[in-house]
């Protein structure tokens, strides 16, 4: 399906290392976020169906960039869209593609993330792909939607070295299972809490009791705010947080999350959904400060609307209201603990202007659990 | 100012016990949640002018219920509005007067908080004293703000139990310095992570160097989740939170939050102010489930909006976007107190049917957070 | 059903007169507004199910208000919830239950549309009816869903005439089949374009070929602007409209819009079926002034939302966004009729203080219409 | 300032024809829409310092789009924020920049109109054009505004023929006075209401009494319905409006809007302001159909926030609450005659696929408008 897209692509070379699942999580530590169980992976690949790409950028000094494409089935999105939507946290960000998400409540593309000034390259991408695709030679309108964060610092963003190609790479080569978490694709070049941050990912499988339903969160991490891992006050213990002395913009950056489901929702309750995302960011010690772009997208794979159809009416089977809570629980848990992975996977880099960002002292950090008796 | 309310009242004796400050609050044990200080109360009313006065209604095996009054300021608040913003967290909840203060950014009454069922008495009752009040002879319109939770499980709710007059009190009998916490006035009957929950409240004093603004905040706390205790695993300890087994709906409930300051801010960053509340309540474990009414009322103190001006323009002193942050982490810090310190307020009530919620085991949960080394 | 409620109400004698229909509608004088086709009735009630019950109060010489309820079917509308929305035009007023049904996307109560300053007593009333209501015994929460105009130029608004017997009154008597325009029930004291405002209904019914939907609306009219009948320029001939010399408030006011289908939408669509209603009114010449308190609150009575299951699962047959539009057309042409409908009834009435308001000189815009062959 | 962007564009030729102004506006055949006065122009640039720039795409015979830009100061934007909003009439579109406005009630980069895929390159452009600008060195972080509406019928959309130099172009002959109309910028291929539609503005400048404030529109018009001028139902005379017969897709479209006025509001009651000109385009027959992308943007001049400030305060003279309706009714005024005249000044065309558009027959509705007394 996507063959067409690899004329031109045989000619990049990617800094794509393949070592990263040897890193261990915080769960091969003990450190056990919420109280529902996981999926298999503990990612958002745990939705079946759900397929995520990555391309890295690391070039020269000062290149730390990259791109991470979510996709929530391997059809035609476009032609078989998903129910979603988009909850805004704090708006200081430039996400693609709202406000048709929040009208019509449907996904028509995949979700790309990048950094900050390359999203209309990244638009322009998922156009590309949308309008090649075969089955969409009439499409003359895509809402692409594309989330970011601001990798400014370790990164010459005004560059924009992101390429549609690159965008159209990690579509292409977007795959179920493990995903690599850290400084990898969106999150090659991003800050969180002082420290490295990235890429994580993470998820709950309700019990039958509450629905056997699965909940997948994707996080780009580059935010502020007075760490917790698990609730222990990890950022005061290192002596790191957001205003712990002046007003400086410590606290500022982002947080994009992408949340998927098979759970059977509509829009308005996806809405819902990934509002309680922004909750799970909260507890671990985010505050949406004034310069963040803190986005959900939220996604069920659960049934497709078609672009076009012969009936005027849609039949649905859609999860009650009341039936929705322990998904919410399910949100923020994953949310939490995907955030957490992505600090932990993350590693020291040096890039633009020779700035370093050191990665999360992960031995400190569970010494300090351990003193707080968290593992 | 509000003699005139006073004949009728005097036939009604309240439960109201004066015994409140005895209790010793989190802080007392060691408890330090957040980074930022504390006002000198660690209270609403540390933002200078405001006022809270409290009714509770204790009366044969089932009346369990109450009013809580919060007044930004002693003037005419009518002609002398202040700006205001509403966030709505989860909004299955009766909160009266809503629209008016998203469209015009001002609130003209006091707030009141009750339960669910008698918010109309209470929006009534609010209705009786903007009209009564001196200069407000030619008044027509007034958007009363009543916030509520839902205390039917200990309260005989349907029975309707609060009055016109138990409102005009509480307004009348408002005051600054330390406010009662747990089984009073609005939080006489509610019930919180399953144990007893009640009114608690909390505020933060920016130093200087991040602007020095107070940011006071009080709850009212009605709802579930998994509890954490500045980040320390109470809940699951103590065995006891949301979907721990089945799909019941132990998550529901509601949590009402309103967030006093005299930071200048208008109303686009009192709704920015407002949200921050509800990550607070999200570090408390709370999950805003579908059946929980969350919302937050934001109010400054730092000016006015006089009702009537000769001018066409206001003239206001605003604080930049860029210098909110500080506040966002007060605004969480303050919220996630005021929730812990109404459950350690709150003490064991027997109520409808018989129904008895205990409160927090205190001792206990010591114990916990000593093993967790949080204090 | 409603039995226990007549007790004490045959006390009451209201100044209701059947005389309305004798009135002659627009459409009887040949105008016809928009191109869509009218239901039978031309009136919300052609929506089949659909109810509507008005309680007038006229006594002596100030007393000019009164309640209009519309049931969208007679059933128990708390057990058996309708899909609804509320849309804000511009939210200068002081209506009730917005937030519930903008979170959960149902309908629990009848609405009622009263005078400002009754809100809370018909949201009181609403309460009680829920709770006595067979089957619902068990009810601690119930969303009342009050809107409201302000009268308080005809009518002693301060004095706060309506009742909860009033509204109960309203519902009681609640009825398919033609509705009274003009100055009735809850429309007894308005004021629109500044001539004599009240109550109007119209409604559409499209061809099969677009759906065979039927829209029905009914509006409470007391706004103003530069009053536009099927596109004629009737407030300028007549040398009557907002800011004609100076800034007065003669624009303010507020517009309740009611819209009922029987087309199968969930609540995101009755959202975007709301706003247009809004485009209805924009095209009588009306301007959502800074005083408007432009509301519209649809409803769908092509399935229904069980407040209890034995499922987890709603199965549902929605509309499509794409056959949607139709509708749309059908909702601003009702709006734009309805309104008309409300000044074309209403007669020349004295009230509160003896201030006069004169009806449209319905002769005089007969003539007009003429003029610009328009009849 | 934009002397670095010269390079390149002279190789370029755009089919930018300059006859424009010697077509005849309606106010030149004696149609007054509204009751205000216009400004001198009747146009967007009738507010003090505002620029219009556009380019014009006609190529081959498949080719027919372009670009519209709006500067609201001629100095750094970027540096020199204005306060800003957008509402969402209905978000079938792309429009790129939303989240950020409404966060932080700011503009900070022109406003750019196009195609709906070309949005992606606009906002490359506006980021180019951004981080050039003297003064932003060390930006990194920009929210390009973009709007659109989809002129696929006759452009050769999917080729997305906008490039950058185009946009760039745009904003470097932006210049005050009188604007062209009809088949060009950005408006080049829209069709609306089934005839040709294209750019249009128009201004309002309120008396003293009311202010004396200018609002002025601008328009790229691509949308259904059944066309009202100044009232008159000339859809229906020309036997030409959206479902007509059957559900065609006749209604969709899409209609950008974009009010500046030098009245000193904040984003919130800019936000009201845009919210008018969605009311003012339902009085042309607009009905916001399901496939529409309504959106407005409004800015206002009266004074700038700083991107920078040595004082954490803003000290800002804003405009009340309850002096702002008749501007509310100057936007409704203006964004109906700025439809109208962009449907005036559009002119046949043929385009992609041998597609003929005809132009709206001016000398036809000139009969009707005179029929109907309106001229």
């Amino acid at each position: 399906m996507t063959r067409y897209l690899l004329s031109g692509l045989l000619l990049i070379t990617f800094a794509h290392t393949a070592l990263a699942q040897t890193i261990k999580r915080p769960r091969d530590y003990g450190i056990k976020i919420g109280v529902l169980p996981t999926g298999k992976l503990n990612a958002i690949t745990d939705v079946p169906g759900v397929k995520v790409g990555q391309v890295t950028l690391r070039q020269g000094d000062n290149v730390r960039t990259g791109v991470t494409a979510i996709l929530p089935h391997d059809g035609n999105l476009f032609q078989q869209k998903c129910p979603a939507a988009i909850y805004i946290g704090n708006g200081f960000g430039k996400l693609a593609g709202y406000s048709q998400v929040d009208e019509l409540g449907t996904l028509e593309t995949p979700i790309v993330l990048t950094n900050t000034l390359s999203v209309p390259t990244a638009a322009d991408a998922l156009i590309d792909y949308t309008l090649r695709q075969p089955g969409n030679e009439q499409v003359r309108s895509v809402n692409a939607v594309v989330g970011e964060t601001n990798d400014g610092y370790l990164n010459d963003i005004r560059g924009r070295h992101v390429t549609r190609l690159h965008v159209l790479d990690a579509l292409q080569k977007a795959a179920t299972g493990p995903i690599e978490e850290g400084n990898t694709g969106a999150g090659t070049g991003t800050v969180c809490f002082g420290f490295k941050g990235g890429i994580g990912t993470a998820s709950r499988k309700l019990p039958a009791t509450l629905g056997g339903y699965t909940v997948g969160v994707l996080v780009q991490t580059n935010f502020g705010g007075v760490l917790q891992i698990d609730g222990v006050p990890v950022g005061e213990e290192l002596g790191k947080y957001s205003f712990k002395e002046t007003l400086d913009r410590s606290g500022d950056g982002s947080c994009m999350m992408v949340v998927l489901t098979d759970a059977p929702l509509d829009a308005r309750n996806l809405n819902r959904l990934a509002k309680r995302a922004f909750l799970g960011m909260a507890k671990t010690g985010g505050i949406a400060a004034n310069g963040s772009g803190d986005y959900v997208i939220a996604v069920s794979t659960a049934y497709r609307i078609p672009h076009e159809s012969k009936s005027p009416i849609d039949e649905l089977k859609l999860l009650r209201n009341d039936n929705i809570s322990p998904l919410f629980m399910a949100a923020i848990e994953a949310t939490e603990e995907a955030i957490i992975n992505s600090l932990f996977a993350a590693q020291t880099l040096k890039g633009d202007q020779g700035r370093v960002v050191e990665a999360l002292p992960v031995d400190k950090v569970l010494e300090i659990m351990k003193r707080y008796s968290r593992k």
